[in-house]
């Protein structure tokens, strides 16, 4: 694999459980987990999105407790993960900072738990993005996922993890691990560490 | 696959991070997520590993709220979810349990982050537990990981998920996700909702 893989985890625009268009509240273990799997997957970074300013002011808060406060002390191994981690007020300041990163303006592909059309499958996925050799954003939703316009203004959209016909509800911070594996994931092989 | 795949999310014994053997504290997003897991992909249950009375009270007063309480009505998906969790003070009681149900004796599945003889790839577990057609359990230990004795008293024990040479802290609902999708994962088909 070539192409630097970036995570957004989008508040908004996503859907509650009425459908109801919402920025919803940041969950600190989303932010934690996605830190971690970043680290472990060797992701270049990863983005908290929310256009709510107190939300953002509240992410840089944990931050600091965890990059310079008490947290750094206790767990180095988590400051390696947050560390990846920026807080922008949406997906065009997240496009911007990986094209200054890496000079290249980045492919975003999108993700939902259900279909939709010209979507792409894994493996797919995967031979595009060695072809492409350029970086991209995997855009998350929170709450019940994506706003549908939104969804259509992303280059790509990821066919859905399959689950059972009458439930398809894993969390976001599972979906990213599972989306991140069937990207970039590898066996293990003898001799590493 | 056709054998029923369970799991089991060990806080005893395992370690902590100056690798003390030590029973930890359930966490309730650990119980929320895996449940999610199961549900999505059609696990038959999942176990609560814990031999401190005292949290697996509380773990039952957690999934009271969400099977019969408030929960329940506010969030009749995450009760699905929940419904597949069993609390038990060992893995010999999840073994007993799940002999119980499907009549015959699981094999039990270990995993870490770090290499250990003699353990099996994910497509060769895959083949196993295809060609075993009867129950497993696959073993998760909280903290820093399952214990060295413990781990050996087990049947297999699954290849690491591989990260970088310095880094592979992928929180336990990460791991979760990632194996259950290696070993019953599939692509998304055309007309499935």
């Amino acid at each position: 694999m070539s192409a630097p893989l970036y995570i957004a985890l989008l508040h908004y625009p996503v859907h509650d459980k009425n459908r109801k268009l919402v920025a919803t509240a940041v969950t600190n273990v989303d932010v934690h987990d996605i830190g971690r799997l970043a680290a472990t997957y060797g992701l270049p970074g990863y983005f908290v999105v929310t256009p709510v300013e107190q939300q953002r002011a509240l992410v840089h808060e944990m931050l600091g407790h965890w990059l310079t406060g008490e947290g750094a002390a206790y767990n180095p191994r988590r400051k390696q993960a947050l560390e990846l981690a920026r807080v922008v007020a949406n997906l065009a300041d997240a496009v911007d900072a990986v094209r200054e990163a890496t000079g290249r303006v980045p492919v975003t592909i999108g993700t939902s738990a259900g279909p939709r059309d010209g979507m792409v499958s894994y493996p797919e996925m995967r031979r595009l993005l060695d072809a492409w050799d350029g970086p991209a954003i995997l855009a998350l939703g929170t709450g019940w996922g994506l706003e549908k316009q939104f969804q259509q203004s992303l280059d790509y959209h990821l066919a859905p993890i399959p689950g059972l016909a009458d439930y398809n509800h894993l969390s976001v911070r599972s979906a990213a691990a599972i989306m991140v594996d069937r990207l970039l994931g590898r066996e293990y092989s003898a001799g590493e560490r």
